[in-house]
């Protein structure tokens, strides 16, 4: 094996092209091993192999900062940048975890896996090498087409554009990140160009275009570099480009040739640049590749006997029984258990994207407009929007739900995934009412009462399962992946 | 008086045009002796005269449904919907709020005082509107051009423009919010016309027009219709129409007939549509028209003998020993007392925009790339980042120093103002230490132990001001405006 014998970066520049794509064959196969033993997160991971490959031999990791967005699709960076021995050990006690983590590797910057951070992180980042730093050192930040719905990836953006610091975002586009992509501009080219203000700027412009009569020779050359142009500006690029951050793109994320001339162009610019790779989830794996939502998230199914299952079914007993109930999600319908509901229910279920403070807010006005709203979102997520569940929902006294999931220890999903913050935010709320269901046939039941009886915000919160039945009484010292992950 | 005749906006619709333009006079006198008396934001209500008075011309509150972001550009609205009489108590104990106020008249919708809100608002609402409401109803979002900085906003305009509501949103586009604005997009047409991206693309579009050779009578025409069409695209327009939101203008804040005509044509428009009026700050009074920044937000000034001019002095000191030691604001440089510091150290404050959540992890960077990082804040604005602060600053142990003024009961700024949850959140955080100090003169003490000491996270929490010596000993018991306002 190619693989056995890369023990970091280095080992990578090497390799022929051939080597390179015998390589990307073996990662995806031991990924999908490791994945299908341990648990975690397929699709991105295989999605992001020719990428991860180009970044290490075109960048000069540790010295070069590559900081990764939410960081579920660190496999392949792990595997290359010293791990392979460890792999095995994903995500298990004692193991590697399912995310960069700066105790395990100096490639490793940030952990936290919540999504739109890094544009932050290296802005920050850049700040210090203006002042003080080696500005040879470049810093590359990948961010997921679904991360760029988050307001906190568009914070970072428009400071990048501001300071104009020099960093690389790497665009990484596969068209969906939980679901797919709730975000024009996430919409990949393709799906870009049938959208009707696309459609009716590109007809304008086409149409005051050919009503410049053009002289000779010169004229189809003229249109069509007149119409290259203007195809760019309505596309992406100009998105960036108002915010001050120059676009290059698109390239394909599987060609890994292509993409490395893409990356060294973009380190020999100046300023901030987006390099928009288009990907595909799941890539050279049948299952993963296949199913639009099952399979690129998590192999983990929604099982009956869940919390996750009860309230899949109470939403559809309620929704039956209250014309005014709708369903928000932030960019995850099933993994919340909210799919049924949309299915059964067509535009009460409203998928926001990964934008968790504009869902609550967006929640409030549903309610002040006569709407009951139920958020379900895992409880780690609802903490980035704390402060509008406090003044946009609590002050203002609206019967919005909240459904916590995934409350309490999650095990082994690592520390930024713990869901140990919701009682000490939710009972701070003016006029909140917590549920915390004992057993999975209390959910239905305790949902009926917080949009029965609560006039103002009311929230239920459970763990993934049930805890085990605990020997010596304290949940506390089991291995951390057996309490209720 | 005309003004005293406004019994509530339908009075409006029976004025002409010259005895509109007196109202407006009116309006702007009363607005300065009450805010000279009581306190209060001064230049954001005299920007706001006409498009107020417009709004209410052109749209039937309370049945159309008027929303404000920040809401404390509010006054001439209060004025206009029946509130005449109680304006002298304004920001008095038992007399009207700063803010649009739910229990004081069915024309407030929203009292939260926290920017980038109103467009998730509007969203919710016009969704209970397509599901359950009236077609008729309109709903009008009324944000500022600084509150576009803030990452929520443009989660609130993506999802208007995926779901393509009824909504629509007036730009208010004074050039600044608190500071001069931070923002590529906030730039007013004349200052984006001098950022060289712009000039890149214009003068390669202009190279590329030139180019293509022209015929007889047409060409001026067919040149200029081009190159209108160009400018429009790289303007803000592309942003918004790239979110999928309609844009119309800029328009003149001031142009009273002009504004209504202009709201007219948004009111018959489908879907969402942003409407562009370019206001000035202060209009009308000479002191807050031509400070830049004092005077415009609050008359209130840094004295001598707060925590504020502690701290101020004490960032100085700071600064001076440690050439790694910056600051960051979210848009209020002044307010919180880092001016001095930004004069002394230039290149070492960081103004963010209305954008905690990057202000944090970006310190969060700075300090994993060597800096110190101070982010100075009201408490109640920190409440916006507590993820952040918690995963990207605690989880990651980076020596980020958070300091916090008008911590506590902060009185006549309204209840979304108060500083009330920083501590319990702060004690959540990993490594977090909690300095509070308790005279003027412990400031800069605990400012040098927290830079000096501190390995992970710290906080300086402080009021406004010293409370008054409480003669029973109950700080609680007083009237709300005297307890550390």
């Amino acid at each position: 094996m190619l693989l056995d014998k890369i023990t970091g970066p280095a080992d990578l520049r090497r390799l022929d092209d051939a080597s390179m794509s015998e390589l990307a064959t073996e990662i995806r196969e031991r990924i999908v091993e490791v994945v299908n033993k341990n648990g975690g997160h397929l699709g991105s991971n295989l999605g992001a192999v020719e990428l991860t490959l180009a970044l290490h031999r075109v960048f000069d990791s540790p010295n070069d900062i590559i900081l990764w967005d939410t960081g579920h699709q660190a496999y392949v960076h792990k595997l290359v940048t010293g791990r392979i021995q460890q792999f095995p050990s994903l995500r298990q006690p004692g193991g590697l975890s399912g995310y960069p983590s700066r105790a395990e590797s100096p490639h490793d910057w940030i952990e936290n896996s919540h999504a739109s951070t890094v544009l932050s992180y290296a802005h920050g980042l850049a700040v210090a090498q203006e002042l003080h730093g080696d500005p040879k050192r470049r810093i590359v930040a990948v961010i997921g087409d679904g991360s760029l719905t988050g307001g906190m990836a568009y914070e970072g953006l428009n400071n990048l554009g501001h300071s104009q610091s020099n960093v690389i975002v790497i665009l990484n586009d596969n068209g969906r990140s939980y679901a797919p992509t709730v975000s024009r501009l996430g919409e990949s080219l393709s799906r870009l160009r049938s959208n009707p203000t696309y459609r009716r700027q590109q007809a304008r412009l086409e149409r005051m275009l050919g009503e410049m009569p053009m002289v000779g020779g010169y004229l189809e050359r003229g249109v069509e570099g007149a119409k290259a142009a203007i195809r760019e500006i309505l596309e992406p690029p100009a998105f960036f480009e108002n915010l001050g951050v120059r676009y290059i793109g698109p390239f394909d994320g599987h060609d890994l040739p292509s993409l490395e001339r893409a990356l060294s162009n973009a380190a020999a610019t100046e300023g901030p640049v987006v390099v928009h790779v288009m990907t595909q989830k799941g890539r050279g794996y049948g299952p993963a590749e296949n199913d639009p939502i099952k399979n690129l998230h998590d192999l983990s199914e929604l099982k009956d006997g869940s919390f996750t299952a009860a309230f899949s079914d109470a939403m559809l007993v309620e929704g039956a029984r209250r014309p005014e109930l709708v369903a928000l999600t932030a960019a995850m319908p099933d993994s919340t258990g909210l799919l049924p509901f949309g299915q059964r229910f067509p535009g009460r279920l409203i998928d926001v994207g990964i934008a968790e403070q504009h869902a609550v807010t967006s929640a409030a006005g549903m309610a002040m407009g006569g709407l009951r709203p139920v958020f379900a979102v895992y409880s780690t997520f609802l903490t980035r929007a704390f402060d509008q569940v406090n003044l946009d929902v609590g002050l203002h006294r609206q019967p919005v739900v909240f459904v916590l999931d995934r409350a309490g220890i999650t095990g082994d999903d690592g520390a930024s995934h713990h869901g140990v913050l919701d009682m000490v935010l939710l009972t701070k709320v003016p006029d909140m009412t917590v549920f915390a269901p004992s057993s999975y046939g209390e959910v239905g039941q305790m949902l009926h009462d917080a949009l029965d009886l609560c006039t103002g915000p009311a929230a239920i919160r459970f763990p993934k399962t049930m805890p085990p039945a605990s020997t010596d009484g304290d949940v506390g010292s089991g291995p951390v992946g057996a309490a209720g992950s």
